[in-house]
């Protein structure tokens, strides 16, 4: 696969230069931990989306709040630009580096501060990982609801950034509704406090603007996430289809009774071959489409909606309904699912996995739209869908040393393009970051555009935090030719460095 | 009572001459109703907050969003503070009109757009009262999940711009939770939406940072709102206790257990007698608190979460627990809790409702608090809780011929400076307004509020969205005397303004 560097990103940065800026930062954070050798700086060259690569100007792995406001206050005097990064999982290139640009690695802020279990919160540093948060609450029966497919790796502070979600967010939200409040830092260094341990705080919501704005308003240095209990019992139906748009419409009929499933995921023939070559889920690699569904709550209640959902399914053409018999069977029907990414990955030499939102009842009719995107595009596409709350995941499959690389991000922008126009968005939880900054054009006109622009600026006057990424400049959208021009000018000009 | 004008409301801004302000917008928008006579206007001085009065420059009811977005262009331009009121239940004074100010009517948005059921979905119009959406959903099993008690006539508009709750709220969220998407007009007329039909939008979260800014960063013109199917069953359990303390720990008891009630409200003694008198609801007079819980679900879930709960509260020391018989009961039940207010205004010739909230663990701690703080101000406080979420509603007794309104506000005040002390915030559901603008300056310090401006630049640089209300000017708190200048001096002067 080839990696690429983006020259618009770093352009119109001002360039400083490493070795000075290497002695001012030790000079000011003298305890601070820095990496600024070749050798050093390669594994932080890209996140999860590994087709885009740049080498940092430095890498800087602070481990406390009093060092990370010395660092801010020096960039922001010095006016070099900060990317933060937790894991490096995120799947858009948010934490892209800039070749101008301090990459700030909040890795070692990974202690669980406090759980209290009375009131059902934790307060942990951001770079403790999703999955850690909850194996500490269990010994209270509590649990942190959003499970993003890498919540073993994945880090809370970027969960934060990119608002992320997971297979049960339909039933439990995203990282917006499962957190209290959040510690930042600005730019300049200060210390704010956004959300409060109540339940409503005055004032505008900057809980919530912050939640997802990928590194663009500050660093968070502490989180304080609600925890929920854990559910009595946990069942999951697998339900097979030989129509896709059958499965679509099977996803309406459960959500339309009032059932509201822990999970409701939907996969393509294509991505349940992969999947059960790879985990031998026990899938029906016939069928084209399943549909796994899970139930939880209280036992009898469990088995109740069980044979609801049974029902449901059965009315909606399915050809087959099994339940898990046991945890074990539970856990390997999930495994397939969550699992669904690496199986693609092996039978295609690249893929380039899509994270659009649609309105659910679009379902059937975007499957239909793909499928006619994939012949148009000669790539195959394989489907995983969080169906329940209308989240696709279609994995483009194709072959760069072949020189497919531009054809499949051209059919992923299709793709999107395509969710926006029924209605949906171009990212469900999977953020923008670097990658879908030219469809924020297609999603967005210039009158939000120039929101954007002036909160950024609210927070982040000078545009240093992670410039180039999520809000696309207007001069950007006028090149990717959906722009249009507000009143016949572009109206702020100056606010063009973002 | 006596009313009183705040000139710190309208001192700053410019006067326009009324007759020349009528003419010129007679002109710009020919076909908008305009109210500019004295006793056209009497009516709109006041809204739910009764104690602040002031005459608005003029009153415009528009009819269309063209209407709305003509006026206010020319308002910016002409440099014209706009207040907009919905139905006028609020109870901060959000919609206190200004003297130099227009005052927008949103009351002819009233139409119900479109009901998805499909999609659990209404569009409707900004000045379409609460409850009327879901009576119009309800041939479809669905329903508006918030209920402020006011739901009977206060706006959707109103709820977006104050973020209202209800009694339900602890299960079902927050307005912000239960809206899909705004479309709003900014300052300068451009429309812009909010949100989407999807899961989650990318960009900044501009729907959340909108609800509840209380009418400074917009005008809304349409609301989506998402629709909840009706539960099978709903049952309340009274309690009776013969301590408060014991009451509130009683609350931690069943959210701690893990069940998640529809509501869980919490009276005194001195509001239980109010109710009784004026409701015959039921109520135990004798009693030192009572629990209001309702659960509600599928049938049978209803009726062993009852069980549950019962045995929760005999645990946690109720003398008396009862099950409302029948829904004429479980009807009188909560009739008592919802007429509190007015109640209690039967026994006093004033009443100051306060709404604090505070982590649920506070409550017994809190409770006495506010005991001994009614006794060293001298005047008697009923309380009445939305004890599952934390939120408070103090109600302090007074009379104003007796000169006792300082005294009262002083009180309230206290309590919630207490309510931050405890981690808790100084408003859960009414908003901040013109009423609590003092004690933002306890709730936020001033890099915080410095936020907040900025924030309010980038949708109305000019300050002409409803000024005065909601965020407190450096200035103002200098003068509340919790300032703390930044580094030594006020940092945005040119933001004064607001």
């Amino acid at each position: 696969m080839s990696y690429r560097y983006d020259e618009a990103l770093d352009g119109p940065l001002i360039a400083h230069d490493r070795n000075e800026v290497v002695a001012r930062l030790r000079q000011r954070v003298p305890d601070l931990t820095i990496l600024h050798e070749a050798e050093d700086l390669h594994p932080f060259e890209c996140d999860g989306l590994a087709s885009y690569r740049t080498t940092p100007l430095l890498v800087a792995l602070p481990e406390t709040v009093e060092q990370v406001a010395k660092l801010l206050r020096y960039a922001h005097e010095a006016r070099i630009p900060v990317v933060a990064r937790g894991a490096g999982t995120g799947l858009s290139g948010g934490a892209l580096p800039l070749e101008k640009g301090i990459l700030l690695v909040m890795a070692r802020f990974n202690r669980i501060l406090d759980i209290d279990p009375e009131a059902a919160t934790a307060r942990v540093q951001p770079g403790v990982r999703n999955l850690a948060i909850s194996h500490a609450a269990s010994v209270h029966g509590l649990y942190y609801a959003p499970d993003p497919s890498s919540q073993i790796a994945c880090s809370i502070g970027g969960n934060v950034a990119e608002n992320a979600g997971g297979v049960h967010c339909l039933k439990y939200g995203l990282t917006v509704h499962n957190i209290l409040k959040l510690d930042i830092l600005t730019i300049e260094g200060e210390h704010v406090t956004l959300g409060s341990d109540a339940l409503d705080a005055p004032g505008f919501d900057l809980l919530a603007l912050f939640t997802g704005s990928e590194g663009m308003l500050g660093i968070v240095v502490e989180v304080t996430v609600k925890l929920l209990t854990k559910p009595q019992s946990a069942r999951v139906l697998l339900a097979s289809f030989d129509d896709v748009e059958r499965a679509g419409s099977a996803v309406a009929g459960i959500i339309g009774a009032g059932v509201i499933p822990g999970g409701l995921e939907m996969m393509d023939n294509l991505a349940i071959r992969a999947a059960e070559d790879f985990i031998h889920a026990g899938y029906p690699v016939e069928a084209a489409a399943i549909l796994l569904c899970e139930v939880d709550g209280a036992e009898r209640d469990v088995q109740e909606d069980c044979e609801r959902v049974e029902a449901l399914l059965r009315d909606a053409g399915a050809t087959d309904v099994r339940v898990a018999r046991d945890e074990a069977e539970r856990q390997r029907f999930w495994a397939g699912r969550k699992n669904a990414f690496p199986a693609v990955g092996r039978i295609s030499p690249d893929y380039y996995c899509m994270d659009g939102t649609i309105p659910r009842r679009e379902l059937p009719g975007v499957l239909a739209g793909i499928e006619q995107l994939s012949a148009q595009y000669g790539l195959r596409v394989a489907n995983v869908f969080h169906a329940g709350d209308g989240n696709l995941h279609p994995l483009i499959l194709f072959d760069a040393n072949a020189g497919e690389t531009e054809r499949a991000e051209a059919l992923g922008g299709a793709i999107l393009e395509l969710c926006v126009k029924v209605g949906g968005s171009i990212t469900g939880e999977h953020g923008v970051g670097r990658e879908k900054i030219n469809q924020m054009c297609a999603q967005f006109n210039s009158d939000e555009l120039r929101l954007f622009y002036a909160l950024k600026a609210a927070f982040d006057p000078l545009g240093l935090l992670n410039p180039g990424k999520n809000i696309p400049t207007l001069h950007r959208c006028a090149e990717f030719g959906s722009m249009h021009v507000h009143h016949g000018a572009l109206r702020f000009p100056e606010l063009e460095r973002f």
